[in-house]
């Protein structure tokens, strides 16, 4: 890396749900992103649980040695929720009540439940008021966007970074990002930062190991480049390959060799060199080429047709499709004659070409698909295994059969073959 | 809390994906889940990136504190995997090859490769399985599930907690777990567990606030057991609000009190007082009333036939449905009459009802779910806002119409329909 020295901020995400993985945290990421935009790196992200020695040692651990320290959660109407009075303690803050900030949270609250139709108790709501108005003496007050104040508490004392205190729903933690980056301290540091470009390409069908090899022979090319760029690589659990770099806007062209090399050696599985998502590039595909898509789903049961629609405008190319769970549902409402089920099981490379057709013909689509197969954990035979599912994608002119043999469970056999359905048509529509 | 104290151990996430959300751990919250059967309090997550600073600042932190640190990651083939190198320099045992384990790795890389189906460059998988069998002096091998070994490295000389080094993909993580725990250091921490009871309940329109003033209330009773009860709760996106409790078996009798308490002033929200998933009891309700269920999905798409899909056996209940984006699909395939579409619009409780009626009649089922709405962002007017979804539950006897008001983006207005219909057709079958 031949970046300069940047500032680095550390997040602390409090809540024993994400602790124990029951809720996923959205927040350190997302703030990640936010002061990488502004070339402050995150190196460090923090999770702890409800016990206030543990939000204070973190803090111990983290101020001394960062810019910025960003605390998420913990500020809400409930006993458990104790950031604000541990950041103030740490900083050598106590709370106070402010009374102008409780009106305001109170005027909040009434709106919320209001708004929502919701009945909420009135000493419960006064209760939570009067909670949420206690801030650090001498802190910042962040205006909510829910019901919780954000705060910005620096050290009343001697030197360590200030703290950041946002609340942990991602909504309003992102609602109140705007006025959080204007206080003066949180500013400085942003204002110190580097900024960094980011590009992403992706892969599908390629392991992470053969990437690397291509990395180490680039960088171990004379005169390489490569150097300049902070590159991460990552492969989710339906093969997808995420090629993530970040380098100064000086070195962009080392970037861009390194998509070159990548497009020479994996042409056939680099199906995004400037990061698009395969939902939006099977959008664009489908858009540009007026086509549109009908589905005859049974093990997948509209999974494929639920993440077409998923971007907005997806009636442009989605016009709908079938869930053929039963045999009878396949024959009576796709067309799949009985015979065939009959002969070749509803499994089959014959019926998913049936459903493919029946569902194009009966919607009047461009593409037809047809999904079958066995998703387990039962259901399983030594011919027909766990795991084969058999794919068929028909226009007036193509036929695309594919019988695939996935491994995992359920859930990820299902969501594989979707998105090997959604690889295969958008390679068909790029011809 | 009257539990004794506990041991603690400390869980540090290693990887750029995870420290910048782009995926999202599910190590940490498994192994906390292991530690707390185990009566093993996991009080602290670090994530830290690819950066060896921040991995020896973490152990640093946590090994003078915890029983046992466990570090999940960073076991790859690839040059930005350090974790084996970084947590041997912590501990004082500098990296040795281990030829044994070369040999080991090697074949399971070839076998691996084999049975995918994949072509790898043989220098670049020697290279991994040279990489991947360097051991920390002293350290004990993990035989590995995957491709990369486990360790369990304690410190060289003087105090602080050994580390347990585990690969980060979670099958892998979790297939190793069985001989992690046979490795004395690790055995040592989880026996001096004082194991905890857990369990949860689930409601669903109750808001976290009611519940705290009712919690409040019942901490303030006279002779109240409550604070023997270790409680979080939390709220998802959809409105589920889960409450955990963790408790002495000795306590069992708390937990009881609490979940009557609720029973008493929450009845009509609390679906499940034993914590079983809203799927889990949906698919049970309908196998025990040997009902079947068609649906024709618009805005949703699919999303609510594919959730019915989720668990095995789903075809005791799900008979299949229909993906009805556009209106000419509505009409032809689920019979949703031309001047109904044309007075009231797609988006009506009238062509919801005659959605459900349609899909029920066509499939033959006991039940039929009908979905218009508008989910956004764009298409919405001052009559049908975005947000705005008429949905529809029939039988031969029922008609359920309801319209819903949505606030949020696409993908949770979609996501909460189909969360409600679930609820609705539950509390159906519930009677």
């Amino acid at each position: 890396m031949s970046s300069p020295a940047r500032p680095r901020a550390a997040v602390v995400v409090t809540g024993t749900e994400v602790l124990t993985g029951r809720v996923k945290d959205a927040n350190g990421g997302w703030l990640a992103d936010r002061f990488r935009e502004a070339g402050v790196e995150i190196g460090t992200v923090v999770v702890v649980g409800d016990r206030p020695e543990d939000l204070h040692a973190a803090l111990s651990w983290l101020t001394p040695t960062h810019a910025l320290v960003v605390t998420t959660g913990g500020l809400g109407p409930t006993a458990d929720d104790l950031t604000a009075e541990v950041v103030g303690a740490h900083q050598g803050r106590p709370l106070e009540p402010d009374e102008g900030l409780r009106t305001r949270v109170q005027a909040r609250i009434d709106a919320v439940t209001a708004r929502n139709g919701w009945s909420l108790d009135p000493a419960a709501a006064a209760e939570g008021a009067r909670k949420q108005s206690l801030v650090p003496r001498g802190a910042t007050v962040i205006e909510p966007v829910g019901t919780a104040p954000g705060l910005v508490v620096p050290p009343a004392r001697g030197t360590g970074a200030p703290v950041l205190v946002l609340p942990g729903p991602p909504g309003e933690l992102q609602g109140m990002w705007p006025l959080a980056v204007l206080d003066p301290h949180v500013a400085a540091v942003l204002d110190a930062g580097v900024p960094l470009v980011q590009e992403r390409l992706r892969l599908w069908g390629t392991l992470e190991s053969d990437l690397a090899a291509l990395l180490r022979r680039l960088e171990d090319a004379p005169g390489s480049r490569l150097s300049a760029v902070e590159l991460t690589t990552c492969i989710d659990d339906v093969g997808e390959l995420e090629v993530v770099g970040r380098f100064s806007p000086d070195d962009a062209d080392a970037w861009h060799a390194l998509v070159d090399a990548v497009a020479d050696e994996f042409g056939a599985t680099l199906f995004s060199p400037d990061g698009r998502s395969l939902d939006a590039l099977l959008a664009e595909a489908l858009r540009s080429a007026g086509a549109t898509v009908a589905t005859a789903e049974s093990c997948t049961a509209g999974m494929l047709a639920s993440r077409l629609a998923d971007l907005p405008g997806s009636s442009d190319y989605l016009q709908g499709g079938f869930v053929v769970y039963a045999n009878e549902v396949k024959r009576d409402q796709v067309g799949v004659p009985e015979e065939v089920l009959a002969e070749h099981g509803a499994v089959s490379a014959e019926v998913a070409r049936a459903l493919a057709d029946g569902a194009r013909t009966r919607l009047g689509t461009t593409w037809g698909v047809g999904i079958t197969g066995v998703a387990g954990p039962g259901g399983g035979t030594p011919e027909k295994p766990v795991g084969l599912v058999h794919v068929c994608l028909t226009s007036e002119d193509v036929v695309l059969a594919e019988a695939l043999h996935l491994r995992g469970p359920r859930e990820r056999v299902r969501r594989r073959t979707v998105v090997t359905v959604m690889h295969r048509l958008l390679a068909q529509l790029r011809g």
